[in-house]
C-alpha cells in the first residue's frame, strides 16, 4: 500500500500534538543535498528537542502511513537525506539534540545526542586529553546521528575503524515509535542480538538514532606528518607494511595522493602550497603517525623514508618540522576534493578493493577506462583501508557536460571491476537513493533477502527513509 | 506451530539426501555441556564438509520443521549447544569445516572455516608474523563459528576489541537454507545492512555461520608482563588509566586479580608458582604491554611501578625478567577459573559495569551478599573492559549442594545490582539457555521487540537453535 503525502491537515495535527514550534514549513536546506543531484521534497520540517517528541512524530506518521526522512547534517553524498518523489514526506531533523549528555574520561566514553556536529564532540573529548578518532573532511557540519547511520569512514580508519567501531552504545526510536534505550557505556554486553550495528549502516530505514554512548581513545603523546613519494600505489602498500613493522598500530592515517588531484589543485585552487617544489609526483602518500610517550615521531618518519629509499620504494620526502607544515600538508590533501568539484568529474566512485589488489585495480581501471576515450582520472584515498575515491573527468579543455550519455557506461565500468575483484561499490558512503540499483545489481541475492525480511518485520508500512537502500516495492 | 522431531525416518531421508557418512548417531560428547547442567537430545548429529552440505542440512530441516542445533567446540557456558527438552533436534557440528582457506599477511586478513579451532588460527596468524588477537582460556577447543556465533571475549579485549571486532566477512547458511557469501577481505563495505554482525550474538539462532573473513594485527615487536599489588579496585582503575599515559592503546591485558582466586589456588592447586612470596595481596593486576620497535616494555613497566607507588595505588610489584617468568604469571590468572571450579561455586556471574562504577559494584555486591551469611566471593576479570566474574561460593568446610536453595536468590542479588548500574547480566558469555528469563527481565522491551520481530522474520518456523536467546512461543 502507498504511503499517504504529509499533507496540510496532518501537518496540521501534528504540529498540535508536539510542544511549542517544531514543525516548520520546509526551508529550502533541507531539500538540497551537496552534489545537487536531486530536489528533495517535504509536507514540513518537525525539529524535536527530545526523544519523546522524536517517538511522538514517528507514532504519528506511523498510524498516518507518512513517511519519514531522518534528516542530520544533511552532509551525505549518495541522497539518503533527500526524497524527490512519492508522496511529500515529514522531514524529521535531529539538529536540535546536539547535547553532549556526559563524558567520562577515566572510562574513554562520551554519551552525545544525534545532532550533536563531529567537530564539537572532538573537542570536547580533547578538553579531557582524549581523542574521538572519527574524522572526515565534513566534520564541521556532519552530525553524530547521520555519521552513524550511514557508518561513516574517513582518513583515520586505518587505526580506529569506521563510525560503527566508534560506538558502544545507542538511543533510537523504532519504526513502531517505540523508544529502544541502548545507551550503555559497558565495553562487553552480550545480551541478544546486536541492533546497535543492525540501526548503524541502515540509513535511517530502519530507525531513528537519537543519541549514542561513544568510545574515546588516549590521545597520541607525539605525532609526526611526512609526505613521500612511492614509485607506485604497490609500492605504497609495501611502504605501509613497513611503517606498521616500526610503529605497529600507531599508524594513524595513510592516504594515497595521486598526480592528477595535484594537477588539479594547480589548475583550480593554485594557492595550494604544494611540498616537492613544482614537481607533480604521480603517486604519492601523506603518513601520519600518533605514538606514545618516550616515542619519537620524527625519527619514526626518518627510519621509514630511509628504510623505503633503500628499498627503492621511495624517491622523496618531507617530514614536517613544525605543526604550521603538517597543517599544509593535510590541506593539500584536504583540497582534493574542492579542486576535483571545481574540475568538475563525470562520475566518481566511491569503491574499496582487497588492500593487495588495489595497485591492479587501478592500472586495470585506467586500462578499461581508456577504452572510452582520453579520460583523466584522479585516484586517491584511504590505501590503508583499500578505499579508493576512483573518479573519472573530462579531458582538458572539455566539460563534463559532453560526456553525459557514457556516465552509466562509466559507473558500470569502475562497478563491475570492483565487483571482479571482490571489492565494495560503495566503500564508506553508503547506498542511499543513489546505489539502490547497485545493490541490486552487486549484493548477495541471500543477504538482499534478509535486508527485505528484516525491513518489513520492523517496518512494516516502509515509513522510514522511503526507498534509500532498499527500493520501495 | 511445535516443531517436529528428527525421528528415525527424517534421519534416514537425511542421510540419503547428503554425500557419504554425514549423519551419525549421537554421541555423548554432543550432548554436554562444560557445567554439567543440562544434558541434551538429538535425533542425530551431521558433520557436513561444505557450505553446501550445511545449507542441504538446513533446507532439509526447514521442510520438516526440525529443530537445528549449531555445534562448535562445545565450549560455551550457557547452555546455547545443548537442547534438554522439546522435540529431538538435528546436531549440526561445524568441526570439519576447518580449513584455513588463505592467508594475506600484507593486508592482515585469513580466511578460516567455522571449525577452525583458535589455537590452530592463532598459530597460523604467527607464522605468517601476524596477530590473530582473540585470546581466552578455551582456544585449544573453541572453534572460530562459535567463538563468532557468541561474540566471545577474552583477555585481549581491551585492546582489539570483542570477537565481533575481529571480523571483516562471514559466510553463513540463513534458516531458509540460502547460502550467504560475505566472506570479504574489505576494511570498509558501507552496501546495506550489516548482517554480519546481527549474526555474530545471536548464538545460531538467526544462521549458522560457516566461514569468517577474519582481521589480523601487526605482532608487538616487544612485550612486558608484570603483577603489581593495588590498593583496591579503584586504585587498579587509576593505574590502568596511567599505563594509558605511558603507552597509548599499546596494553593488550589489564587483569584484576583478588585475594580469594589466589587463596582457592592454595587451597585446590598448591603447585601454582605465585609471586610475593606466601602473602595473598587482597588485590592485584596482570598487566600485559605489546610495544613497538625501538619501546622498552621493561621500562615503560618500571615507570608505571614507580608512578603507582609514589600516588600510592600500587604497594609491590614484580616485573617478569623473562618468558617463563611472564608464563608464570599468566598461569595464576589462568589457572584461577580451574581452582574456582574445585572449590565448587554456588553461583558463577558474567557481569559488566561502566568502568568507574566497578569499584562500586564490588563493594556493593559484597556488602548485599553478606546480609546472605559468611559466603566467600571470588571477583575477578578484565578490569579494562569493566567484565567481572562474580563468583560466589560456601564458606570453607561447607558445600555448594548446603547452598542450592539461595542460589536463584543469589543470581537476582548480582543481576539486579549489575542492572542498577546500568551494567549487562551477560557481558562475555551470551544468553544461550541459561539466561533467557534474564534477558526478557533486565531487556530493554523495545529491543526485546524487535529480536522478536527478526527472528520471526528470519527464521519463521523457528527450527534454528530452539528455545536459545529468547523461548520459544
Amino acid at each position: 500500500m502507498p504511503l499517504n503525502p504529509a499533507d496540510a491537515e496532518f501537518v496540521n495535527r501534528l504540529q498540535h500534538s508536539l510542544p511549542d514550534d517544531q514543525v516548520r514549513a520546509p526551508d529550502v536546506r533541507y531539500l538540497q543535498e551537496p552534489r545537487n543531484r536531486w530536489t528533495g521534497k517535504a509536507g514540513c520540517v518537525v525539529l524535536p528537542r527530545s526523544v519523546q517528541d522524536v517517538a511522538l512524530v514517528v507514532q504519528a506518521c506511523a498510524r498516518s502511513r507518512v513517511g519519514i526522512v531522518p534528516w542530520g547534517g544533511g552532509t551525505g553524498l549518495v541522497g539518503g537525506q533527500v526524497l524527490p518523489d512519492g508522496p511529500a514526506p515529514v522531514i524529521l531533523s535531529l539538529e536540535r539534540l546536539n547535547q553532549i549528555q556526559g563524558i567520562w574520561p577515566e572510562e574513554n566514553v562520551m554519551i552525545a545526542g544525534a545532532g550533536a556536529i563531529l567537530q564539537d564532540v572532538q573537542e570536547r573529548a580533547k578538553e579531557h586529553d582524549r581523542l574521538f578518532a572519527l574524522s572526515l573532511a565534513s566534520q564541521g557540519s556532519a552530525r553524530i546521528g547521520g555519521l552513524l547511520s550511514t557508518n561513516a569512514g574517513g582518513v583515520n580508519v586505518l587505526r580506529y575503524g569506521n563510525a560503527r567501531d566508534q560506538v558502544l552504545g545507542l538511543e533510537a526510536v523504532l519504526p513502531d515509535g517505540s523508544i529502544w534505550n541502548g545507551l550503555k557505556r559497558l565495553r562487553k554486553d552480550n545480551t541478544g542480538y546486536d541492533l546497535r550495528h543492525l540501526l548503524m549502516g541502515a540509513e535511517g530505514t530502519l530507525g531513528i538514532i537519537t543519541a549514542a554512548s561513544l568510545k574515546l581513545a588516549p590521545r597520541p603523546a607525539t605525532s609526526g606528518t611526512a609526505m613521500m613519494v612511492v614509485r607506485s600505489p604497490a609500492a605504497a602498500l609495501t611502504l605501509l607494511g613497513m611503517v606498521r613493522d616500526i610503529v605497529g598500530e600507531q599508524v594513524s592515517a595513510f592516504e594515497l595522493i595521486h598526480g592528477q588531484g595535484l594537477r588539479f589543485l594547480d589548475e583550480t585552487v593554485p594557492e595550494t602550497r604544494q611540498p616537492f617544489g613544482t614537481d607533480r609526483p604521480e603517486w604519492s602518500v601523506l603518513i601520519e603517525l600518533g605514538l606514545a610517550q618516550g616515542q619519537d615521531a620524527q625519527a619514526a618518519l626518518e627510519t621509514v623514508f630511509l628504510r623505503g629509499h633503500e628499498a627503492g620504494l621511495v624517491s622523496d620526502g618531507v617530514i614536517a618540522q613544525s605543526a604550521a607544515q603538517a597543517t599544509d600538508f593535510w590541506a593539500v590533501r584536504e583540497m582534493i576534493p574542492e579542486a576535483n568539484k571545481r574540475v568538475g568529474a563525470i562520475s566518481s566512485h566511491d569503491v574499496s578493493v582487497p588492500l593487495s589488489d588495489i595497485a591492479r585495480f587501478i592500472d586495470e581501471g585506467m586500462r578499461r577506462l581508456a577504452t572510452l576515450g582520453p579520460l583523466r582520472i584522479n585516484a586517491f584515498g584511504h590505501l590503508g583501508d583499500g578505499n579508493l575515491h576512483y573518479n573519472v573527468y573530462p579531458p582538458k579543455g572539455k566539460a563534463r557536460s559532453d560526456y553525459a550519455k557514457i556516465v552509466p557506461q562509466i559507473q558500470r565500468m569502475v562497478h563491475d571491476l570492483a565487483d571482479e575483484f571482490g571489492g565494495s561499490v560503495s566503500a564508506e558512503h553508503g547506498i542511499g537513493r543513489l546505489k539502490v540499483d547497485d545493490l541490486q545489481r552487486y549484493g548477495d541475492p541471500a543477504k538482499l533477502g534478509a535486508m527485505r525480511a528484516i525491513k518489513s518485520a520492523l517496518d512494516p508500512n516502509g515509513i522510514m527513509n522511503p526507498g534509500a537502500v532498499l527500493a520501495t516495492a
